[in-house]
């Protein structure tokens, strides 16, 4: 029985050592954590197939993908400039009288929880980006496991933890529980300081509730439900409506449509031979689902919306369940007008979470902004297919209007195939995350889990090293020099 | 009667007019609202000493400042370094296989509904800086008005309204509305963005739940309950008694104490003369409260305070309560032990919003760390006072409780006096505020108001125009140019 007021207080113990180890070293241990994943390789992804039923290719890639986040992180702790340092130089002219020196910089919150994904056993479980994030930030990581894959999870904590502790990272920077009401219990626990999560919206939504309710409200970052709309211009049909048909099914099929990205509704103009086109396109090989929890989910959304009036089956696709409750399916592709999907709302705009997709025939483009602000919340992505030179007040209408639903516009491509990279932004408004100023993809993660601090007339001997003048760490410091605020409100006059 | 249903659509369409403004234009119309301040002072500072019974020099220094803050964030616009503008350019070479062009910057989240402050009639509450930092961001602002300065809000709102709107600001880009079922019913308006909020953390924490219970949650900013502790250190009190003891009366005193960062608790060791000291500083005026409710929160917890076993009172100051229950007071000031402070906690801890300030008498620096992680939750600030050329091992730690603790770590000087600046932090773990990841003064107080959104792919001419290569508005743009990724890992290594 694992006692969680030992995990919650070493998990304390060690976020405070951590925090405080130089960014050098802090690194170190995240790359030893991303060498060490690779001689497992072969191992891991044995297991975590049997456990979640993907393919070998796209658990490798997975596994490479997370170590270079590691990587990346490791660098983004080094570079400094998520301390967003500011200087404020002390200044007896300060239009508001003396102005004190006055340092600045974002410091790690404490312990976070990272509430396992299904989905991503690696690049959103134990060692995924929210642990990496976490760890570069300078916190310990408690990771309630994923039931999907209990011994990959049990795997991986072995292999990084060793790595990370055997590169000098305090004892317990990272820890494994398991069990959704150990879950809870811990996000109660005042020594957490930051949740996150990725899964179901239900889910989601319970878990960022008790985060707002405990007596200290903490903040939660929880990625939930996205269906991901995709907007195919006439002129793009025309061009190319072959590659469109492919890529879309590409992106419906891959890793079984379990992905938060993953196309949940094309919206064409109708197309003769487009519907068949598609159909053309989709395998026939079946491919599992990741646990009997999401089959059953799956097989609920699916009969729904093949049950629902004015839905036309394009491929109707297999879902079946075997001796352990394990779904395989094939896909699922249906057509229907939007004006059905506006009456049956209801039935069909909920995430349907495995390989089904919904083409929504449009008339006009001009109606598309009007008729999915009608529909949609928010989203993870929004994606145009326009035409190559094509530019229009509607397409600019629509591109805006995807800009304020979504966390990432795409145009051309498809929202599948998240890029780990400075600029990735993976969250948006609700219910697509919990909390949309943040990201769980990319170099920005790490702002989740860091706090604001400003320091008065400390002497440089006491500051820390971010802030100090010698600035040992070479961190990126703004200054801001004594005098400025003469000149305050005059900027906008220059060109 | 006011049609809420109106103010909330009128919000949303005057922000996204307003966020499409060009960064020169918003800064321009910022800039004339400070301009229109300044020749309505006389008529404003004379309904503000009406209304809150706050003296003229502080109004008028109040009234400057909220100038200089709308001026300050015209120029945090013009710059764009908010914007945090990434651009990571297509890479073939990419580790993870093809990165597609990708460019984030932060968007403005739409109306934010302001709650004003009592105490800062000018600086917190119509034009102040709430509203200030969420029209930078571009967003259209609605302000519940405190019921202690109606007249003063209505005159205020006129005035500043007139000026952006006369400055190309769209009709609707700031609007005022009273009572407090108004702000519940606007703060579930699914039109709202965002909330800010300054007062009690009673009312701080209701408000701060119906945000997140909302069926799409929105962030909201309170910034609550703060009791401020300053630690004197026995070399301090030996260096510079009379000093410390002058100013700490003067920083109780302002404002009748009515300020979130007066110090509550000020930790000193036994000292003959120090209590004399203070006492012979506090002066014998009356000072009004600002309004019946504060001045009947205030009786309540002076007459608990004085009431408590081991509490001595060192000056015990007046309440008197006027014909109008307007309150009147000076300055009570009380010693305590640290022994009595944990025994009598549930009695002395809470924040007592007036003139009013516990002296902590401790033993041993070596003693506070431990005594304090045991009184206090989060706090805006927490000073230290030590000697000139003071360092130890004590001091040290107690400096690293206090970031952990609170918001801003003050080495001497005094807590109240919050410099409006880059630098600033004015926010704290709860009850400081409701979000610490924010902070209410100062440039950075717009990123409250900003969510991030990536473009993938998009074509120059379909681009915002911080992401643009062009770069019309001249913003800084972070680049991460192609091939970046196969060093991934790599910088901990060099030195």
């Amino acid at each position: 029985m694992i006692d969680l007021d030992v995990v919650a207080s070493t998990a304390a113990t060690a976020s405070a050592a951590w925090a405080a180890m130089p960014p050098r070293e802090r690194a170190r241990a995240l790359v030893a954590a991303a060498d060490a994943l690779t001689p497992a390789q072969e191992e891991l992804v044995r297991i975590a197939r049997e456990e979640t039923g993907l393919t070998e290719a796209r658990l490798n890639g997975e596994l490479m993908r997370t170590a270079v986040q590691l990587r990346m992180f490791a660098d983004v702790v080094v570079d400094g400039g998520y301390l967003d340092v500011r200087i404020d130089e002390a200044d007896t002219e300060f239009v508001l009288g003396v102005r004190p020196d006055l340092r600045r910089y974002r410091q790690p919150v404490g312990p976070v929880l990272n509430f396992a994904a299904s989905n991503f056993p690696f690049a959103f479980s134990v060692a995924g980006g929210d642990t990496a994030s976490a760890l570069a930030a300078g916190c310990a990581v408690i990771v309630k496991g994923h039931p999907g894959h209990p011994r990959l999870s049990l795997g991986t904590v072995e292999i990084v933890t060793a790595a990370l502790e055997g590169s000098g990272a305090p004892s317990g920077i990272l820890q494994l529980v398991a069990g959704q009401q150990t879950g809870i219990d811990l996000l109660n626990d005042p020594r957490i300081a930051a949740g996150s999560f990725t899964g179901s919206t239900r889910i989601g939504r319970m878990l960022a509730n008790i985060a707002a309710a405990r007596p200290v409200p903490i903040p939660f970052y929880g990625e939930l439900g996205s269906v991901n709309p995709v907007f195919v211009t006439r002129a793009a049909l025309d061009e190319r409506a072959e590659e469109i048909a492919d890529e879309f099914v590409t992106s419906v099929s891959g890793s079984a449509g379990q992905l938060c990205t993953k196309p949940g509704f094309l919206f064409a103009p109708a197309a003769e031979g487009f519907a068949e086109l598609i159909a053309s396109r989709v395998a026939a090989s079946e491919h599992r689902l990741l646990n009997p929890s999401i089959a059953g989910g799956y097989r609920e959304r699916r009969d729904t919306i093949l049950a629902t009036p004015g839905v036309e089956t394009i491929v109707e696709g297999s879902l079946r369940l075997d001796n352990e409750a394990q779904g395989w399916a094939t896909p699922t592709i249906v057509r229907v007008s939007a004006g059905d999907l506006i009456a049956q709302r209801d039935r069909l705009l909920d995430e349907a979470f495995g390989p089904l997709s919904v083409i929504v025939e449009y008339e006009g483009e001009e109606s598309l902004v009007a008729l999915v602000d009608e529909l949609f919340d928010g989203n993870l992505t929004g994606t145009v297919h326009a035409g190559r030179d094509e530019d229009s007040s509607a397409l600019r209408s629509l591109i805006a209007w995807i800009a304020g639903h979504a966390g990432r516009v795409l145009f051309g491509g498809w929202p599948t195939g998240v890029a780990v990279t400075s600029a990735q932004q993976h969250g948006g408004p609700w219910p697509a995350t919990t909390n949309d100023t943040g990201t769980s993809v990319g170099g920005t993660a790490i702002s989740r889990f860091l706090r604001p601090v400003a320091y008065q007339s400390v002497p440089q001997r006491l500051l820390p090293e971010p802030l100090r003048d010698d600035n040992p760490w070479h961190v990126p410091q703004q200054r801001a020099a004594a005098g400025e605020s003469r000149s305050w409100g005059e900027s906008y006059r220059s060109v």
